[in-house]
């Protein structure tokens, strides 16, 4: 299949941060095959797609989420953590099943669809049926099976969750056409046992897989580490080797500048949700001086249960807002900064230079903007606009691998009436 | 004209904040006469809106704003606010002229329909353009000409600001069915001198009009008062007898809890606007406390060239947010205590009883959010879903004073092509 997005303003989140107007951008299967002035021949045997007043950008990275949570939406808000968790989240997620987690998937891959999300980095359990869900609606995902320490004996070789990851991996990583890859996923410092750590890291060295962790996300994981540790969570896994792997660490925001210092050694992707640290009142991460130290951030939403929702436009206007309004200087974390963590460097971190910039060779995971919205006008600065006026629902088209799997409300690989039906049956099973 | 909201959802945001499920509200002109289960005999000579999946709620109000600023969308982001102020904002209003502010005003009104927003409280000059937009559009809006001292001598009687505020106030005043209603808008204390603060006051007092002024945003103001005056910015207004009207204060960052005892005091309404705060690193208004002691807080998006848009959502959203981040406490400012300051108290700020909740007699100021998207769903909390899930784009229609003005992507009562016609003729003579 060839498409022609013919007559539009792209942002290309190249290095040199390219805004091109009307321009022509040609899919050819699943690559970006050109990107320029307009041609005549570039219409040949081509799905015009014509980009008047709209804006063209590379599809947005989710760097952190558990995305059948959707399910547990709006569901316990304005709570403390621990009644948040143990009263509201942890009792409904013992209920859940996999095929909650499968609807769970599609809903959530429906919205980030229609909020401009091409590919999310995902850490939950029941993996092989988001897996599924990835794999039927065509988004992009990397995918680890979230573990943590239990009693079944010593050397780990009888864990259930490991040895899950490991099946997991072998079976989903570079399936989809390399849509989905794979990571193992030791959930935090304080649900496994440093032993268990290295038991999950030795195996995923084995298999050549990178690693996702949740990192230093509270006060109390914090300082409960220098107590039990007597050091930092970071240095924790940095001397248990972990960060050895490629590794995206979720969160970090009670680092030290020595934290700082060692991710940036080991090459460690920070995923920064703007939107649960506030809502959990975990904190604000020092963005500022990751960006400074020369750490690669990304953006996440986190789950739908923490957030409400899985709206990467509001997570790059907050990490833009926030450091301002917090440290009192207005330079902070500036739109393009705030835009490339939403898409080059969620390309970064899974060690992928063809995935959020638009270049000729780079993977067709493309979106496209409505400029004819009042809140739109004047566009002046395209990324200012993006970073802070933009909504996610400006996104009027979404291609993943060369497929438009969203258009203008519509969803083209996902059946939102069933989906809606059967969400609605799941709720009523599992929450009070 | 009669219109029949069948079988809504309905966030009546009274005393008791109830939820009503497959309810009838029936509007007869400019007020709700009915909410209530559905009756047969509400469909008489009614035009029937089906709500069903769909939300009715009060019409937002905008409780400080700028609105022609819209122009200057996207202009000048991510500078020092000096840099901002004097080599962008300041040249580009400059060369304003009264039909720019006009159509400023009409694509902020726009804008704010589309979002959500019934009425809106706004500040600037040109002010017959705005009312004459307001007058058009059908929106509701409360607006004062922004004055500040100038060297037309000390009895300030021939002070053009100043003569303009009055005879604004009188000829607009109560005007297009009682939706306009005026104020005097004295700056802040940093561009008034306090005989000239006094010359406001006075006027006011004698027209019996209330004012509307920006108070201690930033560090500095807060500094420079207590070095000029010997006192808090909050305290000289007071001493200076501009309290002893009915007052709407911007902003009110740097305010201290002896400010905060005075503000309740007087029943001074005070206008948070937490994405320009942030954006302009002005720093984090002290909302929890100034809810805990009683004052009357209101939100507002302040201008689009600080925000950059004029979405009441988000600063519902980032009201909720933000205090939990910085203090570390996930229980302050709830959803319900967001949507209140959008709506219930926005009307208290107006002294009116009748908007800003739904309930017989009120002013039919409603809107309708759509239901039926990813990320509504589940819905669960209904005012969850609101603060932390919803987008402004869920709205569907805006009804203000009975009348639908805005419907589906639609304006009824504006020109949309005609607007981004001007705007863009606009922007290339002001903008460099």
């Amino acid at each position: 299949m060839k498409y022609l997005f013919r007559n539009a303003m792209v942002i290309t989140m190249n290095s040199e941060m390219e805004i091109l107007e009307n321009c022509d951008v040609v899919v050819k299967d699943d690559r970006i095959v050109y990107v320029g002035k307009a041609k005549p021949e570039n219409a040949e045997h081509s799905k015009v797609i014509d980009c008047t007043r709209k804006l063209l950008m590379p599809g947005l990275i989710n760097g952190h989420t558990h995305v059948p949570m959707t399910l547990l939406r709006n569901y316990a808000d304005d709570k403390e953590l621990q009644t948040w968790l143990f009263d509201y989240i942890f009792p409904a997620e013992e209920k859940l099943e996999g095929r909650d987690v499968y609807y769970g998937s599609l809903l959530g891959i429906m919205e980030m669809l229609a909020s401009g999300t091409t590919c999310f980095i995902d850490m939950y359990f029941f993996m092989d049926d988001i897996a599924e869900a990835v794999e039927k609606s065509g988004i992009r995902a990397h995918l680890s099976r979230g573990v943590s320490t239990n009693d079944r004996g010593s050397d780990f070789s009888d864990h259930k969750g490991l040895n899950e990851s490991i099946e997991f991996y072998k079976k989903w990583n570079g399936v989809a056409c390399g849509r989905i890859t794979g990571a193992f996923g030791p959930h935090a410092i304080y649900t496994c046992s440093p032993e268990f750590l290295k038991a999950v890291r030795n195996a995923a060295e084995k298999l050549g897989a990178p690693i996702h962790v949740h990192l230093d996300e509270t006060r109390t994981e914090h300082e409960d580490s220098l107590r039990n540790f007597g050091k930092t969570p970071a240095k924790h896994l940095y001397d248990l080797g972990l960060f050895d792997l490629k590794t995206i660490a979720a969160h970090c925001v009670w680092v030290t500048p020595d934290d700082i210092a060692l991710l940036r050694e080991k090459d460690v992707t920070v995923a920064h949700n703007p939107g649960s640290n506030l809502k959990l009142a975990s904190g604000i991460a020092p963005v500022p001086e990751m960006i400074e130290a020369g750490v690669n951030v990304i953006l996440g939403t986190d789950g739908a249960s923490s957030n409400n929702n899985l709206n990467m436009f509001e997570e790059i206007n907050l990490a833009a807002l926030i450091q301002k309004g917090v440290k009192l200087d207005p330079l902070l974390v500036n739109a393009q900064e705030a835009l490339k963590m939403a898409t080059v460097n969620g390309g970064k971190a899974l060690g992928r230079k063809d995935l959020g910039s638009i270049k000729p060779g780079n993977k067709a995971d493309l979106i496209l903007l409505d400029l004819d919205k009042p809140h739109m006008n004047p566009l002046n600065k395209p990324c200012s606009a993006l970073a802070y006026s933009a909504q996610a629902a400006d996104v009027c088209l979404t291609m993943v691998d060369g497929r438009i799997l969203y258009r203008d409300g519509e969803f083209k690989t996902i059946d939102q009436e069933k989906v809606y039906y059967q969400i609605q049956k799941i709720c009523r099973r599992i929450l009070n």
